[in-house]
C-alpha cells in the first residue's frame, strides 16, 4: 500500500491509472476507521482494479463550536487497517494543502441542507459537498462509496455529483451496526460502555417505529413514539430532531404514503449521534 | 468535425480520448463566435491533440432583466466557423440537460465577485463558476482557454479551478480588438456602425490612462480622466464602473504601486460593454 500526501502526486497517479485502463474505487473518510468503513472498502475492493481511501478531517464541515480539534485521528491504526484490507493507495492530504491561503471556492447544494442535521450544523453540508468535489477531482474515481448512516449527506452528495456532472458512480452501502443495533460511528468512541449499551434503544425504537408506520400512524405519532422510547432509556439524551422525510427530497412528510426515511440526531452527554431507517410502503 | 449534443456521449468521448493518451484543449463559449474566440481556438489547436469547443448560452449567468433570451445564437454560422478552424468536437448541450428539473448545485467563489461586474450582475459569477466546473467534468480537458477581455471572469475561474483541484491548465489569451481598438464581443453586434466608431475611444482612453498612471497619478484621477474622455465621445454612454484594482485579488487600489488592472463597464444605449488594461509598474 502506498501512502500519498501530495495532491499533485495523487492526481498524477490517478491520471496514469486511468490511462492504463484501471478502474478506481474511492472511499473518502475522516479516519478513525471502523467496520462501517471496512464495508465500503470491501465493496470498492470487489468492484475495482485499484482502491483509494482518503483520510482527511475536513475543517470546512465543522462549525466553530464543534469537535474538529478533538475529532479522533488514530492514523497509525488506520494505516494498518487499510493495508490489511486491500487498500492500494491511502491519500492523506494536509489541511493547508486542501485549503491554502487565499482559498475562496465552495460547492453549495440548495434546499437539501435546510432541514435535519443541516438545521443544527449550518455550513456543514457546504463543507461536505466542497470536499467531496475536491477529492473527486484529485482521486478521479470511477466509483465512490458512501454509508447510508449519513443519509442526508448521501442524498446531498448524490445531488451534487449529478448536478455537477461528475463522471463518478456513487454506491450507497448499508449502515453497519453493533450486535446491539447501535450504528457504527467514529464518534461512538466518545461514549462510555454503559452509554453504548443504553444507545441500543435507538435502533430498537426505529425498528418499532417502522412497524407502527405500516399500521398507518402519522409522522407526529411516530416521532413522538421514538422520542419517548429513547429518552426513557438514555436519561442524559437530548434530541436535535426526529423526523419522517421524503426519501429523495428530504422534505418532511405528515402522512406517510411514499418511500420515506425516519431520521434522527441526538446528543448523549457531549456526543452527537445520528441514525435513520428507510420505510417503503 | 463531430457535433455532440448529449452530455453522456461527450463524457464517453472525452474519457476514451484520455485513455488513448490524447490531450484535450477546451474552449467554452456562448457562441456568436468572433475573432476573439478564434484566437482561443487557434491556441488550443496548436497545443492539443483534440480541440473541443462548447456553445452554451448559460441561463445561470444571466440576471432576470438581462439579455438571455435575445443573446445572439447564430448556430449555423458558428458551426461553419468551428469546422473551418480545426475544431474536432463541437459540444452543444441543451439547457434542460445542463439544468434538469430538481437541479440545486452551484459553485461559489467568495469575495472576488463582490466588485466590478459582479456588483452590477448579482449571481452572474456564480453562474459562470458553476457552468465552467460542469463543463470541465464533461469535456475533461487538459487545458482550457479563456479571453482576458473578461478579466474578472478569468480571475474567478482561475481561483475556482485551483481551489476545486481541477486538473486543468488554464490559458489566458490576450483581448482581440478591431482596428479601431474596440474589444471584440458577441454583444458588439447590438451596436450601430456609428456607435462602434465612437466606442474606439474606450481603448484610446485606457491607453492614455496607462501613460498617466506611469506619471504617478492616483486611481481617482485616472478613473475620472477615463470617464470624461469616454463620455465626451459617446454621448449616450453610462458607466457601470471604472476602477483600478489589484491584478490578482481584484480589490480596488488607491495608490497604484503593484501589478494592477484598469477595468470598466459601460452601457451604450442598451448594450453593455466591458474592457480592461493591465498596468505593471
Amino acid at each position: 500500500m502506498k501512502v500519498v500526501r501530495s495532491i499533485r502526486q495523487m492526481q498524477k497517479i490517478a491520471g496514469s491509472l486511468k490511462t492504463r485502463g484501471k478502474t478506481i474505487g474511492f472511499v473518502p473518510t475522516m479516519g478513525a476507521l471502523h467496520k462501517g468503513h471496512l464495508s465500503l472498502i470491501a465493496r470498492a475492493r470487489k468492484e475495482n482494479g485499484v482502491v483509494v481511501v482518503s483520510i482527511f478531517v475536513n475543517p470546512a464541515q465543522f462549525g466553530p463550536h464543534e469537535d474538529y480539534l478533538k475529532y479522533p485521528r488514530p492514523f497509525a491504526a488506520d494505516k494498518v487497517i487499510c493495508a490489511l484490507n486491500g487498500v492500494d493507495i491511502l491519500f492523506v492530504p494536509a489541511p493547508k494543502a486542501m485549503y491554502p491561503k487565499g482559498y475562496l471556492s465552495y460547492v453549495e447544494v440548495e434546499k437539501m441542507p435546510d432541514g435535519l442535521c443541516g438545521a443544527f450544523r449550518p455550513g456543514h453540508f457546504r463543507g461536505v459537498a466542497t470536499i467531496v468535489a475536491k477529492l473527486f477531482n484529485i482521486a478521479q474515481p470511477n466509483s465512490a462509496y458512501f454509508g447510508m448512516k449519513d443519509y442526508q449527506q448521501l442524498k446531498i452528495i448524490q445531488r451534487m455529483a449529478q448536478d455537477m456532472n461528475f463522471n463518478v458512480k456513487l454506491v450507497a452501502c448499508p449502515t453497519v451496526r453493533e450486535a446491539s443495533g447501535l450504528a457504527l460511528s467514529s464518534r461512538n468512541r466518545y461514549l462510555s460502555e454503559e452509554e453504548k449499551d443504553r444507545c441500543a434503544v435507538i435502533y430498537g425504537a426505529l425498528c418499532a417505529a417502522k412497524k407502527i408506520i405500516k399500521k398507518g400512524f402519522s409522522s407526529v405519532r411516530v416521532t413522538g413514539f421514538i422520542r419517548r422510547k429513547v429518552l426513557a432509556e438514555i436519561t442524559n439524551a437530548r434530541f436535535d430532531y426526529v423526523e419522517v422525510v421524503d426519501a429523495s427530497t428530504l422534505i418532511p412528510v405528515k402522512r406517510i404514503t411514499m418511500p420515506a426515511v425516519i431520521a434522527l440526531a441526538l446528543r448523549v452527554g457531549g456526543t452527537r449521534l445520528i441514525d435513520n431507517m428507510a420505510v417503503n410502503i
